[in-house]
């Protein structure tokens, strides 16, 4: 098995040891998911972007436990979707190749939308 | 390599190709991390958790592709704190597996505090 | 002073009194806006949408907590950049009203695009 | 009436002159308010601090509109579970008050529990 797979599979035993895959719908495991990465939030809200490459180990800490907590839900997510996330992964990027050209975005944060839209006045 | 390294690689190159690796502080990956998870929200906000079980082929194609930007995010953000995934998604279950023992949390959602706190007024 | 005033200026002053106010960037405030939002989906995620209607006295002040905090951040955030909250939500209100015709949405839950495009595909 | 009591009722008018009373439990309305805060995400995400503060006429005009947004909600998200926002507000800021007393947390943005947990090692 990959290891997604057998992080997915890990995953969903721990959820039904404690019957909690009655609390597991999508939309709950969503928002579960957003609390963790409010939690992420917490973390560097105060921080410069320099202060963010630089933490303490008790900070590093906290970012792995946080970082676990996002990928547990996001596996019970996909889980409960029927989603395999390496696939759904490999096929984002894909669009990503063609929607952002690296020669046309190099250096620039626009997004996809931001870019389109400069393209077409200059067009 | 494992899968997770796999994508890891493949999310480091897209991003030095375009000359973003300069945009992706901690802080600003966390941020865009959110606004992938706020894009999820959209799509379950107003459905029941029933509803959210039985997506149309539209809203399950979205759901893959907005699963697939939040791992992106999640992948650089932990690259660039040098957090390896599987690692810490391994030692997080394994804090769970004793915050939360299956006989005594079976069937609750209460939360690890919630469960103590609980656990205490008891005692 | 209107009520919206009156709070503005106490957030304010209770962030200057602590020499707070250089942390307060808009960048961040959002992190921090995020981060209260957050603690909401920790309170909501895994109740029913019945159950979030029915709320313990414990359950409900904690609501209102974040609630508070979601509005102080707010009122922070709208301070930094000059925004005056309640001539903003009158004009998006305008805005909406046009975009959400009563008579075209009744009972649908399908957002604007959602709408648009599937009155575009009726005509 | 004050402000937020004409918000407030000028939301659930909207609302219910849409039909739309029966999709705002609570649950769901914080869903939809994170998803708002996600559009704020996206809008700083990739700014520094500084330009976060230097908007241009577009983004302020499209800030605006995101913090609106975001107001309706938990204005919304008040309204249904019967909390009254300024009052909340007085009430929070007077925790606040209390649990990072200006003398004490001067230029320091260590939360609540980071502050106890210093003063505590230092005794």
């Amino acid at each position: 098995m990959s290891d997604f797979q057998t992080l997915r599979e890990k995953a969903r035993a721990f959820a039904e040891a404690r019957n909690w895959d009655q609390f597991h719908s999508p939309k709950n495991l969503t928002m579960a998911l957003s609390g963790e990465v409010g939690e992420l939030q917490d973390l560097f809200q105060w921080m410069t972007e320099a202060q963010s490459h630089e933490l303490t180990p008790d900070q590093h800490q906290a970012a792995a436990h946080e970082i676990a907590d996002v990928q547990i839900y996001l596996l019970r997510l996909a889980d409960k979707l029927g989603i395999d996330i390496p696939r759904a992964v490999e096929e984002k990027m894909a669009l990503n190749e063609k929607r952002y050209p690296a020669e046309k975005v190099w250096g620039s944060s626009l997004k996809y939308t931001g870019y389109q839209r400069e393209d077409d006045s200059a067009s």
